[in-house]
């Protein structure tokens, strides 16, 4: 089942995607929900978001190339995480499929993607075991981790690099029923394929992790983890066109634009 | 004026504290608000968590005694922030006044409270000067950044260290009229002064870190910034009391219990 979140009459409401049209509803995916009859076609919807959360973690470095690659950029040696240490984004930066990527005019040029599975929490959850883990989840949609590179190195937080407002696109939807162990993540930068891997080829898998976070916090419904991301990614500039699919939940699409100093 | 979340008939309300007295209202300081014309004793109500931000920011280091110490205990030399970047702390850890802190049994006994100035946003706003900064600004709450040294060292990012449940009690409520070159923050366990600072004595200013943070992302009402805390901080264990009182808002309150492994 896809759950989306879209504009109808002015109001964002859930839907169901059926086919090539969105059945609205009364309530959400997280408690009681009912149709309401309305019916839209998906290729004219605008979607939004499909959850904020009330707390938006991310598992960062998470992919054995992308730690690498992140080292040997620095001169560094690669530094695997010894344990699943979750970190954190935020909900200002969030923009739904379709809508724009912008890079404040004083980026570098180094602003670029990061492919990532996105686990949405339906049930609250404290202290579930590795094999219960996935039981509180309701689905997964798709993230682009969008990174200023110098920031990342200059700032002592992430702030700027990771949160700037538009630099965390996510959607299409919410799909309920995939297998982990059967999706591939692609990227597209102007419709060429610039990287593809397994999903779920992980350090820290997802039921690891939801079990690890749970022993010390509570994970509430709209909750959700983005999993990290792997490999290296091209430079995104203005006119761009980012496609991130994941075999089994769909594509979320990014253009991307450069505000100029006049915008400030 | 001094705004409470409180509960009232098993529902959790906005209220005006008058005096003895909270003042239920219907709506939010947020939005539009009526009063309701209940009221409840101030000494009997139980109140909540002021406010659930749409992104919770936190100063992290932003008081010069507290970077000395922090570097001192590394054993390194004090690295003063070069810039506002502002940080994160996650909402799953927040409590109310007079909610207990519970250590995790397989904390250290490094567990040291953090008395912060917590500023609550009332309006959306981005791209603010630093003159203007503060028109954004509801009012004024009390934080205690609760930290589990030992995590804040060994773990890759802040999770458990800084966000364990439980682990940021705010409150009691958000004080809109304050002046903030003349408050003082000090922190009483089990009843004797352990620190006292003056509250605007600031590495980086409220103002300057809003200026900033607005540059590049769009502030929401009910998000909220800590600011830092001065100085260097006793443990804390199990049985302990710690209130922090900032004049002109009024005193949090926060009794401590250490969780047994039975309760794992």
């Amino acid at each position: 089942m896809k759950w989306a979140r879209f504009e109808a009459d002015g109001a964002i409401v859930y839907g169901i995607v059926e086919g090539e049209e969105i059945a609205e509803v009364r309530g959400d995916p997280f408690s009681d929900y009912a149709l309401t009859g309305n019916r839209q076609p998906l290729a004219e919807a605008k979607l939004a978001v499909p959850v904020i959360p009330r707390t938006f973690y991310a598992a960062g470095l998470n992919y054995a190339a992308h730690v690498r690659e992140q080292a040997e950029r620095r001169g560094e040696t690669p530094n695997f995480p010894p344990q699943a240490d979750i970190g954190y984004r935020a909900n200002n930066a969030l923009i739904a499929h379709g809508e724009p990527i912008v890079i404040p005019h004083d980026a570098t040029d180094q602003v670029e993607y990061e492919a990532e599975l996105v686990v949405v929490i339906g049930k609250q959850a404290r202290r579930l075991s590795e094999a219960d883990a996935l039981s509180c989840v309701l689905g997964y949609t798709i993230g682009n981790d969008v990174s200023e590179r110098t920031w990342q190195r200059s700032d002592r937080t992430l702030w700027r690099a990771k949160n700037t407002d538009s630099f965390k696109p996510m959607g299409p939807w919410i799909e309920t029923d995939v297998n982990l162990e059967d999706m591939r993540t692609a990227v597209r930068l102007n419709g060429q394929t610039t990287i593809e891997f397994e999903t779920n080829a992980m350090l820290f898998g997802v039921a690891h992790f939801i079990s690890r976070m749970s022993r010390y916090l509570t994970l509430y419904p709209g909750d959700m983890v983005w999993m990290g991301t792997e490999g290296k990614s091209p430079q995104m500039k203005d006119g761009d066109v980012v496609d991130i699919e994941i075999s089994g939940i769909g594509v979320l699409t990014s253009p991307v634009i450069r505000e100029t100093a006049a915008d400030d």
